[in-house]
């Protein structure tokens, strides 16, 4: 069925449907002084949930540097009663998964990642200062020691995020960093910290950067090393300040469209 | 910056990536022996996660009958070192999100919906038995009676599910129902149930079939009486039968793009 044939079809019953909607739209404003939207609902065991994800739109700076999201509405409700927009998006745009099949052959898709791996324990690393200091800043096995001296071992089956402040420069061309040559400037995981988590019961590594390598990288060291073992990755992750370095559960909620390589996804943490 | 431009600067790096892949690849299957995957980690006070969310495909059923998802390859891991793809998809299809917006003027876009409103109780209206004898059923206010009788009240700031038993039907002509006039045969909830609901706390309306309203419906009175109150909708939402009546919480990973009238989603259910 094509768009015009859908329009004219929805078109052709928009008169009874705008009536009926003066008279629900009545009667809705009437319940809704009725039942006021009160205090959250958490689950269980968590007082705070806070919004891991970036709004996406248009301008969301890119990895290759063009625009990667694109909407074209179909519907709108002036014309048709109701809204619908078409999305045209590369996966890796926005807060998004890396899934293991980004950087393998045959690793899972981003709808194969099992479920029990992506609600995980969080434990942030800050580099914020370091980064501020050197903007191709990489988090190295010292920085992985010292979380683990400051709040023990990694937890099993966790996520371990990188939080170099990077999230507050997604409006400004400091988030990309590209200098003269148009190489990127931004941190992310040094390949020896990445062996290191390897080396733990870890499911996830995120970062608040483009790239879970850091923007200089010219060989993906940290994708290769660590997408490959079925871990997955999340880029452009926000709001790490808003969250403890050990103690929030990171909740994923990864796209689930067969055999992708990775999406934007909807990230939470509870804390 | 073009594909092509994209293309041809990344294959331009693809030997010393490939190169540097099959080291990492070594050391990577060393590391991924030493660091066996084990139990889960879940949210604090819940025991199991549930899935709630469709696999999204091509040929997933959708509304108006047409194909709604597209993905096209842009790299490949054999030649290009990486897998990526772009997607195109109306925002509608798979188990997604109903905003506000979808059926107002001006009501919240997906990437406005108060966060406090996506991890909510959720309660599930079993209908199974009538639907099954009735493929035209819509949930009654004495459905909804019933459950309160069972159950209590409806918990403060909660999702109201409908569990038809559709979601079995997914790979199927029956999830549409389509009958030789084209006109869809599917269950959903009534205006009179929905009246009832928009009396409470409720702040979301989740169905596991292609609409909130019944396929039969010719005025969405439904989609027109909820969303313009600022409460948001689920559409094929799955796995019903793995939830209790009572007592899960829902977790709606609802996509975030400025200016949405929804999009597809992953939702959980912890048990």
């Amino acid at each position: 069925m094509c768009d015009a044939c859908v329009i004219e079809s929805v078109k052709a019953q928009m008169l009874s449907r705008r009536a009926l909607f003066q008279t629900a739209a009545a009667g809705v404003a009437a319940a809704a002084v009725t039942a006021p939207m009160s205090a959250p609902a958490l689950a269980d065991g968590h007082e705070k949930v806070k919004d891991m994800t970036h709004e996406l739109h248009e301008d969301f700076p890119t990895y290759f540097g063009a625009q990667q999201f694109f909407k074209d509405q179909k519907f709108k409700f002036k014309d048709n009663g109701f809204n619908l927009f078409e999305l045209r998006v590369n996966e890796h745009t926005g807060t998004h998964v890396d899934a293991p099949l980004h950087f393998s052959e045959d690793g899972q898709s981003v709808a194969e990642i099992p479920v029990a791996n992506l609600i995980c324990p969080l434990c942030v690393i800050d580099v914020k200062a370091k980064a501020a200091e050197n903007v191709d800043y990489q988090v190295t096995p010292d920085d992985v020691k010292a979380w683990i001296d400051a709040n023990g071992p990694i937890p099993d089956k966790a996520c371990i995020a990188m939080n170099s402040g990077w999230a507050a420069h997604v409006g400004s061309d400091k988030f990309r960093g590209a200098d003269a040559e148009k190489k990127m400037h931004f941190p992310g995981f040094h390949i020896e910290a990445t062996k290191m988590l390897l080396e733990t019961g870890a499911v996830g590594m995120a970062v608040d950067t483009l790239s879970l390598d850091f923007g200089q990288s010219a060989d993906f060291a940290t994708h290769y090393a660590w997408l490959p073992t079925n871990r997955w990755g999340i880029e452009n992750l926000a709001n790490l300040d808003a969250v403890p370095a050990k103690g929030a559960t990171l909740v994923v909620g990864a796209p689930k469209h067969r055999g992708g390589s990775g999406g934007p996804a909807r990230v939470f943490a509870m804390v």
